[in-house]
C-alpha cells in the first residue's frame, strides 16, 4: 500500500493509500483515519461506504468524523465507490459505472471482470486494513445513499463480521426503485431473483441474526419517494419484528450537511458496539 | 439577496446568497450559516475570510464549523475571496486576480473597478448582513491564510468595529513575502509605503488599541517559512508588549484537516468575546 495523503487532523492522521486489487483487478484509492489512540495498539474500524458520484474524498473533507473518531479511539476506513482506471469500463451518467459500483458482484458484461465491489468490500479491504494497520477484527459500517444499501445490505449478509450497521438516506429496496433496477440489470442481468442477495429488504427477511440497524433519514431529501422509500423496510422490520431505528429528521436533505449533523451520533453508536 | 442554496445543518441553516456588490460592480456569492439561535433574535456574527484559489463554498463544506457555531449561537459569513464575473479582469496563475482579491482597495489598473475587498469585507458585507439577516452588531472576523492577512489587516484598522479576531496559518507580512509582493505590486503600485495599510507587521506597530489576537499555526505548514513567517509578527508582539496567541500546531500543515481540528477553538474564543 502506498500513502499518497498524510495530513495531522484532529490529533490522529487523515491518510490516503493507493493499492492494487487483485479484486477488482485495477488499482484503488482508500482513505484511512488514524485516530490518536492508534498510534498505542489497535483499534476497531468504522467502515463507511459512500454515494453515487463520490470518491474517497468526500466522506473525509465533508463529514467532519475525524472529530468524533478521535474521541471514540475508532478508525475510520472510506473506499473508493467503484473500480477506476483506463481499462475499467464506464456508462453514460452518473448512476452506472465509474462511482455507481452498487457494492455488487456484477455477473454481467463488460462489468464482471473489475465491478466486484461487494467482495472488495467485504472481504479484500477489511484483510488488507488488518494485515496493515494497527486495527482489531472489530468492524462496524456505514454508509450514504448507495453506499447506506452497501452497508446495510453487506452488514445483513454477514452479520458474524460486523459488531454494528447504520445508513443515511440508504436505498433500502434497490430491486424496486429506478437507481437499483437500473444497476442490477446491467450488473446482474434481468434475472430478478439474483437481484434478492443484494437487496436489503430481501435480506432482511431471510436474516437468521437480528444486528440492530440505525438510519437517519431527512424529510427534505429529494430522492426520498422515488429512490430511498425507508417506509417499505420499517413495514417488514415491524412485521418480523426486527429493531431498526429509523430517525426521520426534519428540513433536512440528501447532502453531507445532513450527515455531518448527525455523524457524531453515528460513530458513537458504532463505538459503543465495537467496545462490547 | 437571492437566496441560491439553502439546506438544515446541525439544527440551523447553511445558506447561500447572491447579491450586487455596489463596492464590487459585480454579482457575489455569499454563505451564511444561521445557528437555531437566530430564529428567535439577533445573534453576533463571526465573518470568515478564505484563501487563494476558494470561493465562499470551501469553509462551509469542510471545515465543519457550523456545529461550534449551533454550540454558541454565533451567525458565520463567508464571502468568497475576490470579485467575479465575465467582465472582471483576471490573471494567469491562483495568486492573482479571481480567487486572490488580498482583501486589498485596488488602485490600479486593470483591477481598480472591480477589486476592493477591503471595503467589501469592513463595511458592504457587514451593513448588508445587519440589515437583512437576525444579526447584532457584535462582530468578529477570522481567516486562512490569505484570508487569515485579511482578518488580522481589518481587525487591526478597525478595532472598534470587530469584538475579536483570529487566523490560521495567516499572511502576517505580505509586505516582505512573494505572495503578498506580488499581489501589492498589481494592486497598489510600487510604492511600498502605500503597501503599509494592508500590512499587519506594519499595523500592529501603529495601533493604538489593542484587540487581542489568536493565531494556529502547523509546523508542518508547507508554506510557512517562505509566505507565512509568524515568527515576523511574534517578535514584533514582544517588543511593542501587544497580546497575541500564537499556537505551533505539530504536525499540521495548511489544509482544512488543519482548521477543522482546531476551528471549534476559535469559534469558542469568538463567542466568548462576542458575548461580553
Amino acid at each position: 500500500m502506498e500513502r499518497i495523503e498524510h495530513r495531522a487532523c484532529f490529533g490522529g492522521w487523515q491518510d490516503v493509500y493507493r493499492h492494487d486489487s487483485s479484486t477488482l483487478n485495477c488499482g484503488m484509492q482508500v482513505a484511512v483515519y488514524l485516530p490518536p489512540q492508534a498510534a498505542k495498539g489497535g483499534v476497531p474500524v468504522l467502515y463507511w461506504l459512500s454515494g453515487l458520484t463520490c470518491t474517497e474524498q468526500n466522506f473525509i473533507t465533508k463529514a467532519g468524523a475525524q472529530r468524533y473518531a478521535a474521541e471514540h479511539g475508532v478508525m475510520l476506513v472510506a473506499p473508493d465507490t467503484s473500480p477506476r482506471g483506463e481499462n475499467v469500463p464506464d456508462a453514460d451518467g452518473y448512476d452506472l459505472g465509474k462511482g455507481a459500483g452498487f457494492y455488487v458482484d456484477a455477473t454481467r458484461e463488460p462489468w464482471s471482470r473489475h465491478y466486484r465491489m461487494y467482495d472488495y468490500v467485504a472481504n479484500e479491504l477489511p484483510t488488507l486494513i488488518e494485515a496493515h494497520f494497527p486495527a482489531t477484527s472489530s468492524r462496524a459500517i456505514s454508509g450514504h445513499s448507495m453506499g447506506g444499501h452497501g452497508a446495510l445490505m453487506i452488514a445483513l449478509r454477514n452479520p458474524e463480521r460486523y459488531r454494528s450497521a447504520s445508513a443515511f438516506s440508504p436505498i433500502v429496496a434497490p430491486s424496486q426503485v429506478p437507481w437499483g433496477e437500473k444497476a442490477f440489470s446491467a450488473y446482474l442481468g434481468d434475472d430478478r431473483e439474483v437481484w434478492k442477495a443484494y437487496d436489503t429488504l430481501e435480506l432482511l427477511r431471510a436474516a437468521t441474526q437480528k444486528l440492530p440497524l440505525l438510519i437517519d433519514q431527512g424529510d427534505a431529501d429529494e430522492f426520498l419517494d422515488k429512490q430511498l422509500q425507508p417506509d417499505r423496510l420499517m413495514r417488514e422490520a415491524d412485521a418480523l419484528d426486527y429493531p431498526i431505528t429509523l430517525r426521520m429528521q426534519p428540513g433536512y436533505d440528501h447532502s453531507y450537511y445532513f450527515i455531518a449533523s448527525f455523524i457524531g451520533d453515528h460513530v458513537a453508536y458504532h463505538a459503543a458496539a465495537l467496545k462490547i
